[in-house]
């Protein structure tokens, strides 16, 4: 993908700074006739939000969603649809408080985009990170709703899975529990452990990271293509592209390395309704297409840099100085990338949905014409 | 990127199946006027080439390339040169023997993309796996030679660093090791042991995955775009396109997820020639923009499926089945993964860097004007 | 180019409907460190403006831009700078007086896009055209504006040459003149003559198609680029995605037909900084790729479709109908593609700018090194 | 589009020199289960050859197409067919003899691109115009082959509609004729003028200029898109990519200008099958999309520069000098640009094709479901 635009039938470009008056996204190429509305795309935008425990900035933005285009009301049903033309969403920044910026203004943050910026661009939007700001990430959780609306057989879920070096424990995995703490996790009793970990972290004046895992269901056999549009490679485009991740998987990820082919090849039986797999250490990928399993994907997100604690760094004029953070941040942010890495899975699938119908004129495999 | 092309500036599109009768690559958007020949070329495919040692496939490929387009030689020094336009580079396939296909044509081979392929498609290249093929990365890495070219003051390498189990230790990473083992191992110790190890995996029918690191050195600060142009994006999608990956990881990778924000920022420093930083846990990249350090890339290859040990399947026709690969294969197919990723890793910043010049008329940072 | 984006390394997006509560464009790839202002692009959009003179629609609309991102307040020097980042710009449509759609709710006007509207999407933005509105264009004039600063070496400028029948006389052909009329007619003897024709065509509830000129200068040799990327493809389909035209000419353009080779080739003499060419039927392009002369574009008008006389037509339910148009529209709404079409060859001028520097390092030809 | 590729779901993308060992095209995105073989291919080249008549270049092109990937035989019916992957087509360069280039390696000649080739890239491939020779047509003829097959249910086909200053009388046209005289013209009386004409001018060692026209029948209402996506917009940047094209019109094209609305726009009527046009002045196209009825593009090809009168230019060295054209060219370029024009529209309605099923999952219109 390139600069600030993400897909290729279904594809959106993101703009705004953190600072700035607003920020958006315009989503094209979306189907047309498809019910919408501000409050599903503002329902994946509040769980994005900050502020929602103490385990999150406690920074308010309201986040509200406003659809400015590419909608219209059918008069056969009363029902806004999507009309196939560019859907301009619009979020505006309610929470500007003038802030002292003269400190980060004239340093460089270490593990920050503030000195690749200056590099790269010569000028540099100092205020909340501009647009290297994890605000831009609203606007993908906005895009991620609208697609959603377009793959509506598939259910797209995320959990926290690990937070620092604490994993959760598979065997008590439960998607009804991500909703019901602070962590977006699956796994109860981690979570109920990880409160008190955290708020060590806290205390401490530090950061911690975090593993979030993304799983699919309902994607049929067929969608993604070879070789550099391959579903696994456009996943891990997406993924990697979220603020602060240094890693992504695809079913057994990294560990495949350790696995021999007896253990990581999934076998196949035969079903009623068709050839299945025994396992899914593939993650529901092979070949770049999907194989009619789940696709499971996990990414890694570092510990935030804005810490309370001091650190070495320079300032613009190459000069030794410490920075302190001040003003309110995440101890983890990975919590708050568990919706948008469901907004990136949404994102990719819906893309390859519309690809691969293009290319084949079927909604998905062999079995699945339309 | 798109179905078979990857990149913007500089890109290629590849082709051929394994047992057609070539395959090949056209590189698009080259600089013009950079010294090239198919020796320079064809030292790269020769490093990629299978039956260099027992543990890569016995398959005798000679992967002779021929440039047939995009090049002139220029007459005020005799060199071969681009000129700008697609360089298209073709290499036969000699080895084609003529082979019983009978038994995999009927037969989804697990682990393979052959039902993947026949559920998208409706019709299958059954012939040693059609386009699947590990063969396609003899594009790509003749591609990635012509990168190479594009930006000489980079120096890209790769090393094993895992093969099953069995991690390298850093401590005694030499790069002038690499070429002195059958494993591109930097680590000539555990180069040493895996021999005996892979023997064993070998005999036993089985194979095993792998993790292969890239570093590129010399590359300015300001390469890469936010936010769905980030350096570590492509870089994501580039490996993670090449056949068999299942992760990858930028600098700490998924181990980010465990550490402090204390311990994973990269402190910086007043330098004589500007800030540097004192670690490089972020594996080069910041913000998705190039910081001047070297990119460190790890990437993770599963176990080849194809192995002598027989695998519960399915038949086309929905019957239940056993398969059994015979004939040639690599034992770890995560060796000759060392090349492709030198070839992803100096495709992605060759774009990287004329994207960065056209936008911003410099090679790189501030301090990098032409 | 693709939906609602156009361009390479200078894209934009354009979005919003004719009465939705605005439209936008976001501007990717600009370079950064360019002083800019929403004045500067008011300017441009004041020359789209409708309400200008009685030859246009009486519609008001203000049509003031605001800037959303994308810019940043330089310190040094107080200006306000683009940051190399998304620049997003918004026009709030504030003319939406409460109308009766009833009747073109129903019926599929002739000559517009209703019926392929319907066509293609099921379902459809009656009010005003919805994204088939000319409106649109007032979004990639702000994005020509944007595109004029990324090029300032090169002067681009246009005129009406043709209206109806009626053609300018080249000899009299004055840039001074295009402002002192309500035409944008660089020949002001055929504004004149033009003034009671016009009004002739719209007493009699008619409208008429027109021919629009548009010029830039100061373009180096060596931008563009083959084979489909060539100058002359982009600015045909720059030119043809403006609503209305349905020809575009580069130099003689069709009358290129009816020339013999002696006639139409531009000799070539030595000048003393190189080369230069002793005619421009070319149109300043060779090959796709610019020469160093002006590069001169036509493109043609159609009649607007929505005239007062009664028109045969059919209603959404395939029932026989009349349609008249009522309310306020363009007697010529090529008058108003003047402007349209200079944003669009300073857009394409700047996309090809950066592409060309992005292959080549240079900012033009060999003699016009960085 | 982009350097040397076009298209977007249907894509393809051409390489090679004049006077190379060969050129050839990657067609990427064709749907799957398509029956091909090289000979319907062959076909479609065979039209383009040189040498086919007294009216096109003597030069001896065998122009033989290999099929080298993207294609299988299915054993059900015994048939080659497209498997969805990369077809990769090759055309040996047979005639390249031996030949003095050592005027034209020193010399611009006037029209060409020769001096803009230099300037751009500073390494002129000067045997045959090397990228910029009208060979490079053979590869899209190819591929506009291929499209032909992606789109059956439409008829696409050309005439030459004008030579010099001398036009058809289209009351006089009939598509049979088209393939009885040595001009693909569908108007047998001008056809028989035309001999006498172009006999006149290749012995006055001229050359003269043409118009094309291109029909495509069948296209159901629906294609294209707005805004940068508009059917026209690619038409246009599809005629204009050919070598030599000044001109591009959709309909009533330049003419549109002269005319007034009620003239111009197509009324229309309720008809058994859903509403149907009275005319077709809007080519088919309204609001970038078809609307059911032909596709008309009307394209003019300039005179050929390379004649045999002596011409004013300049030696590499910026020397003033004459340029005598010798050996073996077409006094009209624009006859052969008959089967090209119709590849070209193939082209871009098989990609229009795809991207509308990939959005709407229909084939064409409301009433046009799959």
């Amino acid at each position: 993908m390139s600069f600030n635009t993400f897909g290729h039938l279904f594809r959106f470009t993101t703009w705004g700074e953190s600072h700035g008056p607003a920020l958006g996204v315009v989503v094209d190429g979306c189907p047309p006739g498809i019910p919408i509305s501000a409050e599903v795309i503002q329902r994946d935008l509040d769980r994005r939000k900050p502020g929602q425990s103490r385990f999150t900035t406690q920074r308010r933005e309201e986040d509200l969603v406003r659809i400015l285009s590419g909608t219209f009301e059918d008069e056969a049903d009363g029902l806004l649809k999507t009309t196939g033309t560019p859907i301009s969403l619009m979020i505006e920044n309610t929470d500007q408080r003038s802030k002292d910026y003269s400190e980060i203004k004239d340093k460089y943050r270490p593990g920050h985009a503030d000195f690749t910026y200056q590099q790269k661009y010569g000028i540099r939007d100092y205020k909340g990170s501009g647009r290297a700001s994890a605000r831009e990430t609203a606007a993908r959780v906005a895009a991620g709703a609208v697609a959603r609306l377009v793959i509506p057989q598939v259910k797209v879920r995320a959990s926290l899975v690990q937070i620092g070096p604490h994993k959760i424990d598979y065997s008590r995995f439960d998607w009804n529990q991500v909703d019901q703490n602070p962590f977006y996790c699956a796994d109860p009793v981690a979570a109920q452990e990880w409160e008190g970990y955290l708020d060590g972290v806290r205390k401490a004046g530090n950061s911690v990271g975090a593993v979030i895992e993304v799983v699919a269901e309902g994607v049929p056999p067929g969608w993604g293509a070879p070789i550099y549009g391959k579903l696994s490679a456009d996943l891990a485009s997406a993924m990697m592209s979220i603020n602060a991740v240094k890693g992504v998987e695809i079913g057994e990820g990294m560990n495949a390395a350790s696995l021999t082919g007896t253990e990581n090849a999934d076998e196949m039986r035969a079903g009623n309704q068709g050839p299945y797999f025994k396992s899914n250490h593939a993650g529901g990928i092979l070949g770049g297409i999907s194989n009619g399993d789940p696709i499971v994907v996990r990414f890694a997100v570092k510990p935030t840099s804005s810490i309370i604690t001091p650190r070495e760094s320079v300032t613009v004029r190459n000069e030794n100085t410490d920075v302190v953070t001040k003003g309110r941040h995440d101890p983890c942010v990975g919590i708050r990338a568990v919706p948008i890495g469901e907004a990136m899975m949404a994102i990719v699938l819906a893309d390859h949905y519309l690809r691969h119908r293009g290319q084949t004129g079927r909604d998905g495999g062999i079995g699945y014409d339309i």
